[in-house]
């Protein structure tokens, strides 16, 4: 299974494609799309959009994977966030990519098995997870791939579940 | 000049068509695109995009014309509505339309001349703008339809102030 994280923002955007196969993950890419501040809000979002298109063109993920973000900052930096995540999601929707989402206290659950566990530590489990010689930089694209690998060990411990549910012969 | 009026929302949009001769408006249509709350949220924001694709080619608009929305709901909200907008805004974009933004102070100014309107007296001025027998329902149509003719009265004064500036000989 091949899984597309995203860490989605009007500014800058972070993503991480990964494969999974049976419980072991491997990197597919990473990277960033950013977006001038200059530039009107309408083309800013064309642009997150087209250019998402042909990032899950390229990777040809079989899900996407997204942090769920309800932070606390005022309304008007919210609507620019939900309208980034807007176009995100059009655009995954649009390629016929299903959509997964998690909060933050799920990826770090997921990751590190620790709900408040620190930026750094994270970053540590996504180089470690997906064998890397360094920490993915930006933060942005760090954050993706551990959206992703969230996505992937969720899915695995479903899959799991289901087989010993259902009595398969294929429990690990 | 045809302008497109749209009042964004995920669960309700509303969308108004309207014609700008000179400095007379006439109506060409309106109505309301509807998202069921059981559907989860990429496939409502598919929906919107897709029915508002859908509008604009029935309608053909030169310009669309949004309200600016920064009100002060809790952060889930405000990214709820952000991706709704976004997902207006990506529709017209992709559409190759124009898009103007308009505060809510803006639009009650451009129809009545008084910032702290009611909205009741707005769909009155509405319906005597458009010489329509009755308010438009939804309040959401009508407030589509009060931002486009907002557009449409901005865009007037616009081209006159140039035509001032440059002593055309078609200055009203």
């Amino acid at each position: 299974m091949k899984i597309l994280g995203i860490d989605p923002g009007y500014a800058i955007l972070g993503y991480g494609a990964i494969n999974m196969e049976g419980s072991k993950f491997s990197l597919c890419g990473y990277g960033t799309i950013t977006t001038a501040s200059g530039v009107n809000m309408p083309d800013r979002l064309k642009c997150l959009y087209t250019e998402l298109m042909d990032v899950i063109q390229e990777y040809e993920p079989d899900v996407a994977s997204l942090e769920e973000l309800f932070f606390n900052s005022n309304a008007k930096t919210a609507i620019m966030v939900g309208q980034a995540r807007g176009a995100v999601i059009l655009a995954c929707v649009n390629s016929g990519l299903e959509i997964c989402e998690y909060t933050p206290l799920q990826i770090k659950q997921g990751l590190t098995g620790y709900g408040r566990a620190e930026k750094t530590q994270m970053q540590a489990m996504v180089k470690n997870i997906l064998r890397l010689k360094e920490i993915p930089r930006p933060d942005d694209a760090a954050d993706a791939l551990a959206a992703a690998i969230c996505h992937g060990h969720s899915s695995g411990y479903r899959r799991r579940f289901q087989e010993k549910l259902h009595g398969s012969a294929h429990v690990r």
